[in-house]
């Protein structure tokens, strides 16, 4: 009988080694075969010693999925990598759907991680106190009309907001938008913190406002988190106060 | 003259020591004094030898926060431990607003942890993977117009959404209240989770739908996850697709 293989969809976390739960780098070192982007891959690299990597590029996702069960069901061990938490824009619901598709009954397990809001809002302070709306602006694989009846409602509920994929190199306009809309709920003094390469290097930790967040870069590897009503902004630490009369 | 304290605001993540990023357990590590819940300390017991360990009761955040500062100010490491990430309803606004208000100088590192809702959804399948919306139905120091005025966006919106805080003993209408508002927006077949204790001693994962979720124990202990109307469960796998056209 053949034996059996598994498929781990990992979150490495952030960038550092330290900010990756156990269980991923357990994960990556019970794996014959870790699938993922270059860029994540190079972040583990110290866990790779005798394994097959496969690099991916941008913008094969399914097929990465597919591989990965063609994989598991020969008998190996498959982690697929995703940056951050899985489940949070990552790999987790492509490798499912893929999966029921196929009628695989392939063992899967997912493995959180810390997503970027929670890094980015850990460097800023504590911007997240309060209830949050996390919105991507790509609109790849989203229609953009949603995105910004998305970006209005959380404006107008007064919610911190949290954008990843913000911007990139042939997609500016969306910011901008997203600018002009909650200024319509917000006022531009509005806190706004802004962190690239967040625990990796390269990290950049900006603290703005909502009127002058455009002028400060902004890009495929930038989470920015806009502060509701209540937050504040003092000596560059950002805060959402939960509400507890101090 | 006097070394200088620091105060850690760790998360410690939901509960399995798996889950908790190394850079937590180092600082407790470093640390002289740990100040937390009990139930969350008892989470970290093997990190606690030759350490001071000042279980607090519940509702006193602030005194926590005041204790961790003149502890601090004395010279000492202190970590100050929330469950999850401390940045996600935890220990690191009131810290960073008490130590403001004090206008006190202690240094304070934020350590991110993986939270409840990325643990929940690992369990659940890939519930999250599109815009998604992080509510507390607590009404201890917010408002509970203004958290059903969110829980109405957010239905309105159709983002995804995640309930901390659903219910306790003396709070139990909110959850009803929930429920009621987002089926003007979505079908009762909307696919729910439930996840209890992820990742930790006693876990319950269930999955179930808008229309049925009351029937099923929702505590504290509970986190809640609100498919948006994409969101389908498949052999008790709760996906919501972003739309890769698999
Ligand atoms: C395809 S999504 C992946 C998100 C990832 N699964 C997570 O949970 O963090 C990529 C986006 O995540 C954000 N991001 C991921 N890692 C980041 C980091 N270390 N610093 C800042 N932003 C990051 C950026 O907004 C980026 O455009
Ligand atoms: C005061 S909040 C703390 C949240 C925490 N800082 C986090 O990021 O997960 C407590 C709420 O978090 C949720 N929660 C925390 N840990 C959980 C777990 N292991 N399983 C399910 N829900 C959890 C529940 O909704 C609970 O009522």
């Amino acid at each position: 009988m053949k034996k059996n293989g598994k498929v781990f969809v990992i979150g490495i976390g952030p960038g550092d080694e330290a900010y990756r739960a156990p269980a991923a780098t357990r994960a990556l070192m019970k794996s014959d075969t870790i699938i993922g982007y270059k860029t994540y891959i190079e972040l583990i690299e110290e866990t790779l010693e005798g394994k097959e990597v496969i690099d991916s590029g941008m913008r094969k996702e399914v097929e990465r999925c597919q591989l990965a069960l063609t994989l598991a069901e020969e008998g190996k061990v498959v982690s697929l990598v995703s940056s951050g938490d899985p489940g949070i824009y990552g790999m987790a619901g492509a490798l499912l759907q893929v999966k029921q598709q196929r009628q695989s009954d392939i063992e899967v397990e997912v493995i959180p991680g810390i997503t970027a809001v929670s890094a980015a809002a850990a460097l800023l302070g504590a911007p997240l106190m309060h209830d949050f709306a996390v919105i991507s602006l790509s609109d790849l694989l989203t229609d953009w009309e949603l995105i910004q009846k998305r970006v209005a409602l959380a404006g107008e509920g007064d919610f911190v907001i949290a954008l990843y994929n913000p911007k990139s190199k042939g997609r500016t306009i969306q910011i901008e938008e997203t600018q002009k809309i909650l200024l319509k709920y917000r006022s531009k003094e509005t806190p706004v913190g802004i962190v690239k390469n967040g625990t990796r290097q390269g990290e950049v930790v900006i603290v703005t406002t909502l009127g002058e967040m455009l002028l400060h870069p902004i890009d495929m590897l930038t989470v920015v988190i806009i502060g509701n009503s209540h937050t504040t902004m003092m000596n560059d630490v950002m805060i959402t106060p939960r509400g507890y009369g101090i």
